[in-house]
């Protein structure tokens, strides 16, 4: 029986002459040549700021937690159904993280909880841009700018998504909070392995992320000239990734526009087809200010029991889906240290959020046949 | 002119061809087959109990502080004379740096002078091999015993180099401390562009190194059978490399021997070429419990003037030569914070110490063109 795995990771082709090509220019260390070139894609195609890549999505949220200069005690609200280190970035710099509930409708933190949570303390909040659909900025925005925290946009998954604020401006994520962290995973859409990116939209930030990323070092103005010699400045640690990996993500990002247009058209045949089964699981729901980039698939089960049968009536077919983040306000390591509420939406995800098979070579007869399995499972 | 640079990174011809072998196996985030099989080549090699590859050097030497529990105010001795990283790694878990001086024949710490400097703050001792030469770890470990420390190795610079202590047994450097950190930047004799790895010589490390690693979850146990999901038990980053630095750095492996017996031959040739000329400035000195892994060929001249002109002069004829660390103890970042005495051998390396053209590549020819022309310096 042929199966269908979670995830499989997609080459374009050209990943291993740019790499050859980096090999070739003598310099493989970071900030070579494809570096450069990916920092330039983002800067033009998106209108960040500054972007420097990183070794990882963990690195970049890393030198985020640095520059807003997070101290012992400070508190930073983030949702508790996230990746682990939306949250250990912070704890590494001593924060108190304050998990925050997700929203009924879909995983993304719930905006209008976050109010009730911010204390003299409070120092950042943390979006995660849960399956890349956007959170809705705005109000975030406003509550950072009322309380004066910063706001750390965790774009994760959440390459080539936009959202529309009440401006009417559609901006991509990642270039509306004071910082945006993404990752180069291979389970994302464009991917080079293990890597990352930190997105700066506020200038003050530049030239001390440069510092930070390059081991506390001004090594960055020495190399361009404006230093005769380089020291040690400030804290930091080694974020930058090898020229290797710039050039394997500078391959995928030639071929973006086609790698969206594969996976929106994977994720929209998903949605025909399980929408006539809308009463056995909840399906995804797109906000009218959020793009979709088509990270994922997801379904919400009415129960963990009927996620357990569902994974197993569709392995049983072949067909490998996977339940993702486990409540972090409940893990073995922040357990004891949560005095907050219930957090029910979160738990509710952990149990029955079910991801399906979604990436680029998936085709359209494989999306069928999960949609059909499905269908047939006994929920 | 045909010019001489002070570093090429050396390729062997297989690293695209095992780039392309990890891609193709569709795993290429982090312990992937090459990774494995670098832990099994280094494991097997040295006998080092566990090995872990990481992003960098730097990262290594960060796993290395959460794992000996450094906290705020805990003090940590190393030389001043040594890679920013060296001290940022635990600066970022809170310690003091205490700031040992250098030897005078070479600028490896002094072992003679750290006694004076533990006191019943000190957590850990980190000698850093410069050079690949070995610091007289039966010094430093006599002191760890006896004052219950930790003793890293910062072999950043160490692979392939062996100590003979008291016992007569020859032991690889990396071997010897609580843990060690090896670098796999470009400038080393085995590289990826960037990389690193930490080796474990005390099993009590073993399982929390594993989870430190896996951004602070059981990720590690989970992949193994052992567990039935992960979760979030501790601190930790992200500090696995992509398996395709792995693929690239096990090409290297697979031709270590051949690069060592390249290098010690261009060493020795540095060596028998400017032995007449022992006057003019001091040669490197490979004490007898150390073997020479030929990493670096340095000289240190008689003062900062004779080193600014022999640097001149050389580059004049198209050879590039560059000094090397500055003393940490009188950088921007700890100038204020150091309150120790005069560190004279490690200010003198600092203004004096200037490292000569050392590649695969580099040829005889280019050996004896090298130290003609600093023959014909006037120093």
């Amino acid at each position: 029986m042929s199966t269908i795995p979670f995830n499989k990771p997609y080459l374009t082709g050209k990943e291993v002459h740019f790499i050859y090509q980096a090999v070739a220019s003598g310099k493989i260390s970071g900030d070579g040549m494809f570096t450069k070139k990916c920092h330039s894609f983002f800067e033009k195609r998106y209108g960040y700021q500054k972007c420097l890549l990183t070794s990882s999505c963990t690195d970049a949220l890393e030198m985020a937690a640095i520059l807003v200069n997070i101290q012992p005690g400070d508190e930073v609200i983030m949702p508790s159904y996230t990746f682990v280190s939306t949250a250990t970035a912070f704890v590494l710099r001593g924060a108190n993280i304050v998990f925050c509930d997700s929203r009924s409708d879909r995983p993304g933190i719930d905006e209008d909880k976050i109010e009730a949570l911010i204390t003299s303390k409070t120092k950042a909040i943390v979006p995660v841009h849960y399956a890349g659909v956007a959170c809705d900025m705005d109000k975030i925005m406003d509550l950072a700018a009322k309380y004066n925290l910063f706001v750390i946009e965790d774009a994760a998954q959440a390459i080539e998504s936009y959202y529309t604020g009440r401006d009417g401006v559609k901006r991509p994520l990642g270039s509306i909070g004071h910082l945006a962290a993404f990752s180069f995973h291979e389970t994302k859409n464009i991917m080079s392995g293990e890597g990352g990116m930190l997105v700066i939209n506020d200038e003050k930030f530049i030239e001390r992320a440069e510092i930070v990323r390059e081991k506390g070092t001004n090594r960055s103005k020495f190399f361009r000239g404006e230093l005769d010699k380089y020291g040690w400045v400030d804290i930091g640690s080694s974020f930058l990734p090898s020229d290797i990996i710039a050039a394997f993500l500078y391959a995928q990002l030639e071929n973006i526009d086609d790698i969206q247009k594969k996976r929106i058209a994977l994720w929209e045949k998903y949605m025909e087809l399980l929408a006539p089964l809308k009463d056995k699981f909840s399906l995804p729901v797109i906000p009218p200010y959020a793009t979709n980039n088509a990270h994922m698939f997801y379904i919400v089960c009415h129960s963990i029991e009927d996620r357990t049968k569902l994974i197993a009536h569709i392995k049983a077919n072949g067909i490998l889906a996977v339940y993702h983040y486990l409540s972090l306000h409940k893990s073995e390591f922040y357990e004891n240290k949560y005095q907050g509420p219930e957090l029910h939406e979160t738990d509710r995800y952990t149990d029955c959020l079910l991801r399906l098979p979604m990436y680029y070579e998936l085709t359209m007869d494989d999306v069928e046949k999960v949609c059909k399995t499905i269908e047939s499972a006994q929920l």
